[in-house]
């Protein structure tokens, strides 16, 4: 069947079905004569050799008002000032497009964090360094993520105390959590599971949001993912 | 009310709530005093500066068998090999991913490719060089992604005749889909809407792999994307 192709022009190349066709993607490798890759697709290795950093997924995980976004961006900042291809996923940009179409009940939230750590793995495997700054309360989760992402799985407790937190309240969330006004607020009605073995730890009540972003900016450099 | 945060560390910056508990983001911005970027976050343009490429969406359509996937992933190769971010989406990281609990139904299609919209939105606000290749047959589906991602959003149109679809067939699936076996197969059995106003127009019968790649690389250079 190969021999009614064009071979000259590669398209002997072309997948072998499409995905919106109805059938599963075949996983088989094309043969290509005229390319400089070997394989059609580039792996996550080759990328990363190329661009010079190595995806991951920061997770960011803590209470509502913890400061896991705060953290997130400032490490976003540093790093782009270092001219490294990083993106932060939270809610802002999340919630209101791809997950718009969820809501909050506990199947709708296990389906909010399975699609963030799809996203995350697509973008962890474009090299990019990548955090996702969500509650995510339920371990069960976070560890599904970690199995998606694999290796460049970098899980990031930001460990407030519910007592600062509640202290800090800049939205006045937890008065209203108190009051009754919000069912299922994590940490006053619904539980918070915290990690067991996360890869950094921030306290955000004796240091700084510079002196938290750095604290994730050294693991990034001491294990390889960023040249320091 | 800010007055009670430790305005000193910084946690005046905190998010004003957070996406997984319950209650719409807010867009207020942070006001920060101790770091380099005025807004905590980083605008898409600033990214775009500091890392030298413009994000975009390369939005590869057409039959099945026209090539899509093919050229995405040689364009991919080349924006790789002069270090430019890029990533390939298609059915091999999507379908087994983020859309794995998606049918095949009209109302899932239209589901697969909104979700797929969203995240090329977000890699196109990472600044990286995107490239997704699906069917994607409908027009609407297809206007709803550009209206999505906006002024990054280039269509190309894999504009291969079904005749040469069919004889490539490199799986069977057009033989298949003539004896009935694939219902509501693009381009046999289901409609395939030509874009009327692509951007870029490959005729993938004329022109070899790399020649069609060229035309897309070219492309992003004439209209600033990435530097010639």
């Amino acid at each position: 069947m190969l021999a009614s192709f064009n071979t000259a022009s590669g398209w002997q190349n072309l997948p072998p079905l499409d995905s919106d066709n109805g059938l599963v993607a075949c996983m088989t490798e094309p043969k290509s004569q005229n390319i400089t890759f070997h394989d059609a697709e580039i792996t996550a290795q080759q990328r990363e050799e190329l661009l010079g950093q190595k995806g991951c997924v920061l997770w960011f995980t803590g209470l509502s008002g913890s400061g896991k976004s705060t953290v997130a961006r400032r490490v976003e900042q540093k790093l782009i000032s270092r001219h490294i291809h990083t993106y932060a996923l939270d809610g802002d940009n999340v919630r209101m497009g791809l997950n718009k179409d969820l809501g909050f009940s506990p199947e709708d939230r296990d389906e909010n964090i399975r699609r963030i750590g799809c996203v995350c793995q697509l973008f962890a495997e474009s090299a990019c360094v990548t955090t996702a700054s969500f509650v995510s309360p339920y371990r069960g989760s976070r560890d599904s993520a970690r199995a998606l992402v694999g290796d460049g799985f970098i899980e990031v407790h930001v460990a407030t105390s519910l007592e600062e937190c509640e202290r800090r309240d800049p939205k006045g969330l937890y008065k209203k959590a108190r009051a009754g006004l919000i069912p299922n607020f994590t940490g006053i009605s619904a539980p918070y599971e915290e990690p067991l073995h996360a890869e950094i730890v921030l306290d955000t009540e004796a240091h700084s949001v510079e002196e938290s972003a750095d604290q994730v900016i050294g693991y990034l450099e001491a294990n390889g993912f960023i040249s320091p």
